[in-house]
């Protein structure tokens, strides 16, 4: 049984805006939106999103559209900047007042830091920061520990693993920072330089997480119970000689994967390059698909939740 | 009560192949689908409204396309001339025609002058002018109107001041030419250079209409209902200095503000410049956002009357 | 009466794949989904088409959200490759797999020869090959036959002359495979060194299909029942000199139509340039935008078949 909580008009700009009995309502929202079936497309009959993605990200936005569409409502918007009134020197204050107008609900993605932080002051519509820049991206880290939940049950005791470039990862810091309020141990695998950010260990260690950094997995893997995989890119090693010696320390494979324990989910949040070979698709530890659809329903639970229809 | 018209069919193209008894009752029909609320979902279900944009304005598309999905209907089109058949050489007359087969209405912006009329007869599917070049842009228009309505419960008397660039402002033209068969008094405040062009000037004066034109407004601000300010571009002045000099005239803040009637209203097609300061946008007097609205609701109108539903 | 099939998770990636039987079978189909009028949209409520468009078509892509929005679903997607994740160079399998998770069908098209047949093998809902480069363009074909049917109630009998460019023109390839399994003689004019290729003729032959090539229709004219017309572009001619001498010999007007049969059916694939002159698109001979309603209406068909919900 977890607490209720009324968002009705409430903006999502950082995950750590929501308490942790939020986030576990907005966990069981979306099971609860899921166990509805087509009922689901009654919720936001009539009601208008818009998608406006100032920077391209594919993903992100179809992701936002599929889920606004399986609540029954509709998208308006545009996938980027070329096109829009921002093009004519419109300030980013304007925008939002206007699409306000005529939407129900934003999400939006934007390269500047702090962009959709902005954005909320100006409109009476809920914002869903959908991305701003290398800074904020929460539906991607609330998917995530919803996929925890789905896969596992419990985040209570989980021993994950991170790799890759965990400097650049957007997406690890907020997950990781979120993470450090569960009782979860957390090991990071990184090359030298690539490591989690001085404010990220900082925060850890003010919570008195759990957690150890190191350049390779050999003394952990055989106890991870999930392996979060992150993008590493070539550019970002020393030199070409490094990345080569190091490049299959930060690459999943089924080879890999038979010194780890039998059911380990391997998450990831795409896209991918090389990170994770495609030999492991078939596996059932390969969560990283089932990820991306956990994401899309934490976006149809945020949708209802922010427009006061759940 | 107001005289009722079957528009079914019928082109938008120009605000002058209105009657104002036509004018007067797409108002009314506006008013009617506000106060239908969420029943006006049923009005165009199952229609499907082509927005075609060679030339973009995501402001003027996400209008329509936010009018269609109020109506309960869908929308099909794209945004820019890059992706189209155009590109290929295909004629805008072939285009209509085929997207006319399938679309049940097409709202249209093209940059070339009288494409929307030439579209118009090659189209079996109403088509509504969503501008086209420097020339008409009807649905701004009749949305004013209907802004003036909603603000004002009638136009007769009003006094309604235009700032700035009086030249090269699109929408003012046909705003003004169709002002003039109402009962309004009309000022126009512009630099040297950028006053209303002869052919408006002349066409005030057939009609008999109460008009003024100087470079200021200092003589009468304090006697105006309305005023409608303009986009106006540093390029547009004859030198840097004249710049300088003139342009905190043709800019509305709040210290102007004071020395105008308490509750005039101000009015901007948008996106804005620097035209009117940020810090009028908390008074009441602020009337640009709910104009963009008013020109939302009618789109609304236009579409369901176009197609016979209303 | 015609025979039911069952294509309820099935791609359409050529029609080689389909026996003649299925093909007589979505013929019936798009027929009954017209049939049904409004409550076509009922059928695909609440489901998403993905239109995945690497190569722009605005025509095809129109085309297929029209056909969902009749039939009651949704549509999203993206129109060109600029703002993909395949710009961050995700592969084909994995874009694919990911919006597999968003949508119930996939409608797609790519420049790359066999990228829809790749898809087909990553994805667990139904693709739709809406062109993959020179290669296929299952969904033309099928509307033609459906056309063909529609304007003239069987194919048996029928004779039908291809003019133009017949050796770069894909759509045509496919339609006279298609072609071959039904009794109809087939009758090919086009410029030397524009001919069918060579594949197609030995095809033709092997299924023992009646036809013959020539580079001029003054023979055969007067006993066509239908005229497929192509795009022919200047620089597929050897020279200048012997485009400006043969351009007339496959562009249709009305006077060449005089020494045609008086019910001859004309069709293109659109977008045309000037193979077919203006002043035939007021005759009921002008088949080519009967012929585009159509294809869209075949992609109804397709749509509901492949989700099984026709």
């Amino acid at each position: 049984m977890t607490e209720s909580f009324d968002f009705k008009g409430r903006h999502i700009i950082d995950t750590e805006d929501l308490s942790t009995a939020e986030i576990l309502h907005l966990v069981k929202t979306a099971d609860d939106i899921q166990a509805m079936g087509d009922k689901a497309l009654e919720i936001a009959k009539g009601k208008i999103l818009a998608t406006l993605f100032w920077e391209p990200s594919t993903r992100t936005r179809l992701s936002f559209e599929a889920a606004m569409f399986k609540l029954g409502g509709n998208v308006l918007g545009f996938s980027e900047a070329s096109t829009t009134s921002s093009a004519k020197g419109e300030t980013l204050a304007d925008t939002i007042k206007t699409v306000a107008l005529y939407a129900d609900i934003i999400a939006m993605r934007n390269p500047l830091e702090g962009s959709a932080m902005a954005a909320a002051r100006y409109s009476d519509r809920p914002i869903i920061n959908g991305g701003d820049g290398a800074h904020l991206h929460p539906t991607q880290t609330l998917g995530d520990i919803y996929t925890l939940y789905k896969e596992r049950g419990t985040l209570d005791g989980l021993k994950i693993g991170f790799l890759g470039d965990l400097l650049f990862g957007r997406t690890i810091h907020t997950l990781v920072r979120l993470l450090s309020r569960f009782d979860v141990e957390m090991h990071f695998f990184s090359p030298e330089g690539l490591n989690i950010p001085e404010y990220v260990r900082s925060s850890l260690q003010a919570k008195g997480a759990v957690f150890s950094e190191s350049e390779d997995m050999n003394g952990q893997l055989a106890e991870l119970d999930v392996l979060y995989v992150t993008r590493i890119q070539k550019e970002r090693f020393f030199s070409e000689e490094e990345y080569l010696r190091k490049k299959n320390s930060y690459r999943v494979d089924r080879e890999l994967l038979e010194k780890a324990k039998s059911d380990i989910l391997i998450l990831h949040p795409l896209p991918r390059n090389e990170e994770i070979s495609q030999d492991v698709d078939d596996l059932p530890n390969a969560g990283y698909f089932r990820q991306a659809a956990y994401g899309m329903e934490m976006r149809m639970a945020l949708i209802s939740k922010c427009l006061g229809l759940m």
